[in-house]
């Protein structure tokens, strides 16, 4: 990964944030400029030097995983306010830009009190930068990608019998691991039958549904880059009215991946696909009085380092779709107490469409 | 679980904190009020009223849930402030208490600017409460507790020929889940040879190390709370000076959980197991001229809801130890480039001892 040409980005960018140094302390914002994938760590990128806060839990782990280019600083968590100090006066730092998305209220005002610096408050500087991935990061995705349509495609062959939402979980994950994963990239959903009416669904030890909808939405995280992808699969046939809904929820899909491209607003990718569901006859009902949507979740969300990341495609969002972000694009219809439909892909935003990485068909498959 | 206590004493606490309203955010202080177990969601406690907001992705898994008392409140997140602000209306709060620690800076910012009450910035509400277990805390920590080490014990029957340290983190994970736990409370740490000198090391690839540490650091979470317990084996006889050195960090163990017991300072406990560690030879040494300590990590830390929360065990805590705590005692002893000891258990805090809730033996064991 281009760890150096990251770096300099952020260090590029201090003059026009008026600030001579910035502290990251966000972990995949520290992972995605450094490579270390620890729990405990900050670093301080100056005009000139790239500072590496840990404690010794980690030091033989920075050896191994941390860019060239940093330099280590033992740190244990006393006061990070004072210990910024002390590197102040060795680098010559008076404005400090901070995470302000990410940096609790209180170790902000720690920081204001004791480091003697201007506290600069900043959102996104490295988000921003992640926006946009280059060849090896597509690379990395679709590594994880495949490793998780291989284990999906194994799971499918476990449907049998009285195997349980959390068997399929525990399966998917083991599998994960063998295969060289790190972890799932998310909780396993795993979801039968009624259990699949809740987008996020917790698996349990249900037995499956035949007929209704079994939804899996799994992801794997590769080498510090994540996959997320959801299929609604069936057993033993498909129940009165699953099908239809199955077809609305895939045009939508396809509506939306079909239009999209670099350029387009978020809000209007996302507006493709509800329009199609809410004219087919799933918009709202009431509970209590009170309006729910059939469709209620953004329509996708970037994927990267995180899971969930920017940029966010639902009818809120400002965002405009930038060429080089990888997105997915999940529509689904939930019908209370009976189950639900979702069909995810991951997609690269190209300059005139989306390039869907995912290579498993959205056909609708009934095990038997 | 007593929610219904929970609620109340946060409610109790209002006046002495001069607010008419808590704003709970952070997801295991959530969990820990209400038995919410999914990833958005806010309560809001006034005097009179428990609001949980959340959004459409979480209105079945807040039916299912969430303890009595809340009313759910629809939320997307746009403007957590402009939300506050309606309710503020409705509810009549004006000073609201916010969780420092927890929320970052951008959102008190964004509260302050649109919510129209008073944000009160405030430390460990919620966290004060969670420092003291009650009995079914207890016994939930034993649960969890004992499914790991049930599993653990299977682990130690798979350590044979080429199995690798990834191949026993995926067992242990696969084994939890098939036993009923959501997952592990943390990353397995399956460490061997070399890699069991990192503290917190990343399972590999890598085989058995025969007559060398081979390091297991493991959690399970069940029903929501946490367990972790570290033992380091050997297989295939013990390699020169390993012996000794696994004998003092038991010593230093059983010398800090012997003599800890509630009103005992945490920074005094910690003390005695380090004091032995380093009397014993195994102070400090020099890396590129700056000194690194053989123990370098804290001697232990709460569990609960989290697998780290307070007190917090180490040489510069300013806690003391309160009956009905919950905390590990696991001191180390790491040569770099070689390997290292750990051994860790989970103990009740009682008024005159700590109490072990591990069963497993801590002799050393060497599997042939």
């Amino acid at each position: 990964m281009d760890f150096a040409g990251r770096i300099q980005r952020i260090r590029d960018g201090l003059d026009a944030h008026q600030i001579d140094a910035m502290l990251v302390s966000y972990l995949k914002n520290i992972f995605y400029l450094s490579g270390f994938g620890g729990s405990t760590a900050e670093i301080l990128i100056t005009g000139e030097h790239a500072l590496f806060l840990t404690d010794s839990r980690y030091y033989e782990r920075f050896k191994e995983e941390v860019c060239e280019g940093y330099r280590l600083v033992p740190f244990y968590q006393e006061s990070l306010g004072r210990k910024l100090k002390e590197l102040a006066v060795e680098h010559g730092f008076t404005r400090l830009g901070i995470e302000a998305d990410h940096l609790p209220f209180a170790q902000v005002e720690e920081l204001k009190e004791n480091s003697g610096a201007d506290i600069v408050p900043l959102s996104g500087v490295v988000e921003k930068l992640r926006l946009v991935k280059d060849d090896d990061e597509i690379a990395a995705l679709e590594r994880a990608i495949r490793l998780k349509e291989e284990v999906f495609t194994e799971l499918i062959g476990l449907i049998r019998g009285d195997v349980t939402e959390a068997d399929l979980a525990a399966e998917f994950e083991y599998r994960l691991r063998k295969k060289g994963a790190q972890m799932a990239s998310f909780p396993p959903i795993v979801a039968f039958g009624k259990n699949s009416s809740k987008p996020h669904a917790t698996f349990t030890s249900q037995t499956l549904v035949p007929t209704m909808p079994l939804t899996f939405d799994l992801g794997a995280e590769l080498d510090g880059y994540c996959s997320d992808l959801t299929r609604t699969v069936f057993y033993g046939g498909v129940a009165q009215g699953w099908q239809e809904i199955y077809a609305i929820v895939r045009e939508a899909k396809d509506a939306a991946a079909g239009s999209a491209r670099a350029g387009m607003r978020c809000a209007d990718v996302d507006r493709i696909a509800r329009d199609i569901i809410c004219r087919s006859g799933y918009d709202s009902y009431k509970v209590d009085g009170e309006e729910r949507k059939y469709f209620g979740h953004g329509l996708g969300h970037g994927v990267g380092v995180e899971v969930h990341e920017a940029p966010r495609l639902n009818n809120r969002s400002e965002e405009t779709l930038k060429a080089g972000s990888v997105v997915t694009i999940e529509p689904g219809i939930y019908l209370p107490d009976q189950g639900g439909i979702r069909i995810e892909d991951m997609y690269v935003v190209r300059d005139g469409c989306l390039e869907n990485l995912n290579s498993l068909s959205t056909d609708i498959l009934v095990v038997e």
